[in-house]
């Protein structure tokens, strides 16, 4: 595998669920006062996250959402609806505290985090957020490879490194987003090169584009893929062909939070696209993935089937960000709350059922 | 009409959604720095809200969740998993703080009041809940009315009053529940009669029972409309001869919640059924529903169908005390939040959209 050397540290960290801290937890959700099974998802997601963080009891109270921003050369082609100085504008809007992911998160306790790993501008130093620029944007993927190997590498490596440093600040769940206008063109170019499928199946409007925009879209990721020809069994090659500087970064959070065992929230399309990397990378990082919502964006269904996750949330939502990610964090802090602070049976002296109804 | 005089001034109090703030909270949403639509379902909860209650930017920061307590006669029959006595040691342990509803509340922030409407025990006086017994438990609807006419106008005009009181300390939305062993065999009798449909569609398991329970359940509910022959233009009626003191009591708390213009979040089936008695009475109080999740439970599809209602949340859960309807909080805190405090494209300085595309 071409892959085997670059990053095999990082996926020999990366163990299965703990089985027993499931089973522990699953004793303790049937001791709770309400009917087994009557909390749903919500103890379904009780049981993974103990899976997860290896605690029958996880903790919730600390949260953060980490939002990756890098710039797309395929703007240039003409598939998005906004110019590609959006980008830069809107890490600037999120810093300010005014843009949806910004407003989400104060609503659902989450600490922002924004990094920088290829914004096509240069922001000031004293912005803060995270500085890891590996360049200013991708080249345009369809005259070429957007990045080389080693600037792919770079971006996974400043995505691991970001989560690394927040587990080391205690954090207990993360949600993941990303920034860049043309990314859902260049996620569905990766989505289409390790699905292997068409790309019409995965091209969506992204932030709302016509029809005209869409087709142009379509054929801009056919060109994409018949120029560079990514291997689907080389996954750093898909993110380097085709990909993009925020997405590759996204693969390698998800990889460092799986190592690092913390539930890992993603949003949508494109952070679903960096996920199937992250999974074909190391299978066994699938079990540590939440998927916080079924976004409108029209490929991510197909990457969620491709995952094998149900969303929790579906609200019709196609802004990223991490918007959808960190409404889905409220659900999960509710599921880890009730999970831990219920009192059982025999604490609140509740009668347990009739046996034989 | 039967219930023309009994309940018309509240019901002379509920006029419709204001169309004029609804159309300035659509022209806020479209100036916000994302795409248009992006935020799906949280757009269009923030212009229905600014529909319910008239201003263009509603408020979110302060909830409660009010949850009704009430007995049924008909436990007697062997319908539920759980003895009746259960209803009143829940209504402790939702006061001691470690009832599933109770955990939720404090990690959405949300208040919790406890209302006892119709508890077959005596309650403390000093209990910190709010203190309206109409009687101590229905009878067995299966011999004839739950309730007479009077008592349920009781425990309506009793659900009524909490709201008021909850409006008059400026309380921005209002989540609802219920508890009380039983009270999904007497909400199946209810929709079984306002629907017009066979006790066997709406039916459920309830806190989990097995089959020959289930079979048991719907014959009773079946006995208790051959009884009774509630008539489906008199709701109240339909919660006098086959209801519960505590769905009565939602009734009156939706119908006022409307009257004052407040949104107000149903749990699941009970509260389903207590909306569906609310909008036969008031057909106007339809707009200011939001249903907080799809539960669990078999007919509550059915009954959100009739209400013309689609659920935010969709996790499986069938817990009851108003558990879907806290976590739905959150989500309506977002759609709010997002909707009050992004900014838009002039004041952020970001770039709009290029036209043509």
């Amino acid at each position: 595998m071409p892959h085997a050397g670059e990053l095999s540290d990082l996926i020999g960290r990366i163990g299965p669920l703990d089985s027993g801290a499931m089973e522990q937890a699953r004793v303790r959700q049937r001791q709770l006062t309400k009917p087994r099974g009557a909390l749903g998802r919500l103890e379904e997601l009780a049981v993974l996250i103990a899976g997860i963080t290896g605690l029958e009891r996880p903790r919730w109270q600390h949260r953060v959402v980490v939002v990756f921003a890098g710039d797309h050369g395929v703007v240039r082609e003409g598939v998005s609806a906004y110019p590609g100085a959006v980008t830069a504008q809107m890490v600037r809007g999120f810093v300010r505290g005014t843009a949806a992911v910004s407003v989400l998160a104060r609503e659902v306790g989450a600490r922002l985090v924004v990094v920088d790993v290829g914004v096509a501008a240069d922001l000031d130093a004293g912005l803060p957020i995270v500085h890891r620029k590996v360049r200013a944007g991708t080249r345009s993927m369809v005259e070429g490879p957007a990045l080389t190997r080693a600037e792919a590498l770079a971006a996974l490596q400043a995505g691991a490194e970001v989560i690394a440093a927040e587990v080391e600040r205690g954090v207990d769940l993360i949600a993941l987003g990303e920034m860049g206008i043309g990314n859902s063109t260049a996620a569905a170019a990766v989505a289409a090169a390790l699905l292997g499928c068409a790309p019409r199946d995965v091209v969506g409007r992204g932030t709302g584009i016509d029809d005209a925009t869409l087709a142009r879209k379509t054929a801009v990721v056919e060109q994409a893929l018949a120029v560079n020809r990514p291997d689907p069994a080389d996954p750093v090659g898909v993110l380097a062909a085709v990909g993009g500087l925020e997405i590759a970064a996204l693969s390698g959070a998800i990889l460092e939070a799986a190592a690092r065992r913390r539930p890992v929230v993603l949003d949508g399309f494109i952070c679903g696209a960096a996920a199937l990397a992250a999974v074909r990378l190391a299978p066994a990082v699938r079990a540590y993935l939440i998927a916080g919502h079924r976004s409108a964006e029209a490929g991510h269904p197909r990457v969620l089937a491709a995952l094998g996750l149900e969303p929790l949330l579906d609200l019709g939502m196609r802004l990223g960000e991490g918007s959808g990610a960190v409404v889905a964090l409220g659900i999960i802090a509710a599921a880890l709350a009730s999970h831990d602070r219920m009192a059982t049976f025999s604490e609140a002296g509740v009668s347990e059922r009739i046996t034989g109804r």
